[in-house]
């Protein structure tokens, strides 16, 4: 069995000693064009002539959950496509979207100020049943913050393609009920898959659709927000903040409007970052899966684009 | 039956209106000297005088969890006296100090050094198998923080008094333990109640034992921590920093090092607040199944203090 390594902006070495380590019967080498045929590929957006180049993969997994990148790419016609299903991301994502909830809610950016003053000020007290958070992607990851945010008693809204049912969290589903979900949302948790259906999704019109004094945390690809629209809305007054993750062209260009933005808090693409270990052992799971004719999970569908 | 509200720093009116109309049956009014004997009083840091001028109290309810100003007081022999349960006090808890972790752990605050500079770097990426979180203190509050933690896959310690089970925490408990607690912790939470043997529990030998790299949470109260050993052990590196709401002299003195210091947060002692309505339901609950005869939670044992 040959295996390609084929990550755009990853170091390649550590995870080819770990794939090989888990995999001892497997050749598994970086790939080059002209590479010889493999079985299997591990990928993180590999360029279109890696996929040209190598019609007979039947497997192709990718080290992240989102693959909105690989979708762009004509595929060889008998690859499986794999993404991680969470190799210790959705802990990160939990933390991430808890601790950015928190600081809002509990308004946390206020005591760093007065702390700046030595100012013994209390904050104001806020009822959290006024922050109801709305959680767009009811996914692996999704439904992990979900459950970690009833936790600290949040009302949880979520919103997913088709009906799924999550103890406490309110459920809603498809088109039909997206105008419903941000109407019964104050605080907005992008967490859909990026896709045709999905680009853009958070604009002047839907964002207006969240209570007032809504916020918007924003963990799943920039192409998912209009940015100009955000800033607006938060600059009239309707929105309160947001906290950014991800963004149309990263790294975030120095001149963007969002790093300087005294309403938005930026961190650069790290919510919820790869585990390498987990992620070697997951992919060397499902390829021995596979190679045994048996079913994998996280095999994505490219008709629906995740 | 009556009742006397003596709560300082509190604006009784909202109270009053609140327990008036819990218990319509009941005469309540403000204390004042002379007032007219109480069968109840509902109290936070009462002055001896009200205590020496209410023989008759059966129930002394204190609007809070922890009940040490109300141990250095002499108080009616005759008095049960009952401290808050939660009463919407433990979820802040969980999250006031879940916050703090996030953001020691994923060094939230480089993140915000980097946006002021519109820097993209990534932070290091850190194991949280190497942040294990010690619960000091294991009551309602300890307990609830200590599950919110597990469930972002922190290895937690709990530290109590007595044994006390809870699941995935790794139970110390005693003085004959407490050593052995500390040198498996690393970010160290104060919940313990303010008694005699606990003043001073957090100085220099004690927080020298935590594992290095070391960080504090005091949410309990100022008089645990030895304001000094802290900030040496953290010029000297064994620590990193410091969370801190609660403080020996409150409001904290504009002139005091904890403002200004790089690596310590100071917040107003806001971790939980009372919230009013919840704790008049609860008490007027207690009250009136103290008047039946009936057993109530949260009654203090005074000889150990809490």
């Amino acid at each position: 069995m040959r295996i390609t390594f084929c990550c755009t902006g990853t170091k390649a070495e550590p995870w080819l000693q770990g794939l090989r380590a888990a995999l001892p019967e497997a050749t598994i080498e970086e790939w080059a064009p002209g590479a010889p045929q493999a079985d299997h590929a591990v990928v993180w957006a590999p360029p279109q002539a890696m996929m040209d180049e190598q019609p007979a993969l039947r497997g192709v997994f990718n080290i992240g959950a989102g693959v909105d990148a690989l979708m762009r790419l004509k595929l060889p016609a008998g690859a499986t496509i794999v993404r991680l299903d969470d190799a210790g991301m959705s802990v990160q994502m939990a933390e991430y979207v808890c601790h950015a909830v928190i600081r809002h809610f509990r308004e946390f950016d206020v005591c760093a100020d007065n702390e700046l003053d030595a100012r013994w000020v209390f904050n104001r007290q806020l009822r959290r049943g006024d922050f109801p958070v709305g959680v767009m992607g009811m996914g692996v990851l999704g439904e992990r913050v979900a459950k970690a945010l009833l936790q600290f008693e949040f009302p949880v809204n979520g919103w997913s393609r088709s009906p799924k049912q999550v103890d406490g969290v309110r459920g809603f589903h498809g088109q039909d009920q997206f105008d419903a979900f941000l109407g019964a949302s104050r605080v907005l948790v992008c967490l859909v898959p990026l896709t045709p259906e999905t680009v853009d999704i958070m604009r002047r019109d839907t964002l207006s659709r969240l209570r007032p004094g809504g916020y918007v945390i924003n963990v799943a690809r920039g192409g998912h927000l209009v940015d100009d629209d955000l800033i607006a809305l938060i600059d009239e007054g309707h929105l309160t903040g947001a906290t950014l993750d991800v963004f149309r062209t990263e790294p975030l260009p120095q001149d963007h409007p969002f790093w300087s933005h005294p309403k938005i808090t930026v961190t650069p693409h790290t919510s919820a970052r790869t585990v390498r270990d987990d992620s070697i052992e997951q992919i060397a799971g499902k390829i021995l899966a596979m190679e045994r004719g048996e079913a994998v999970e996280g095999v994505v569908h490219p008709d629906r684009g995740y």
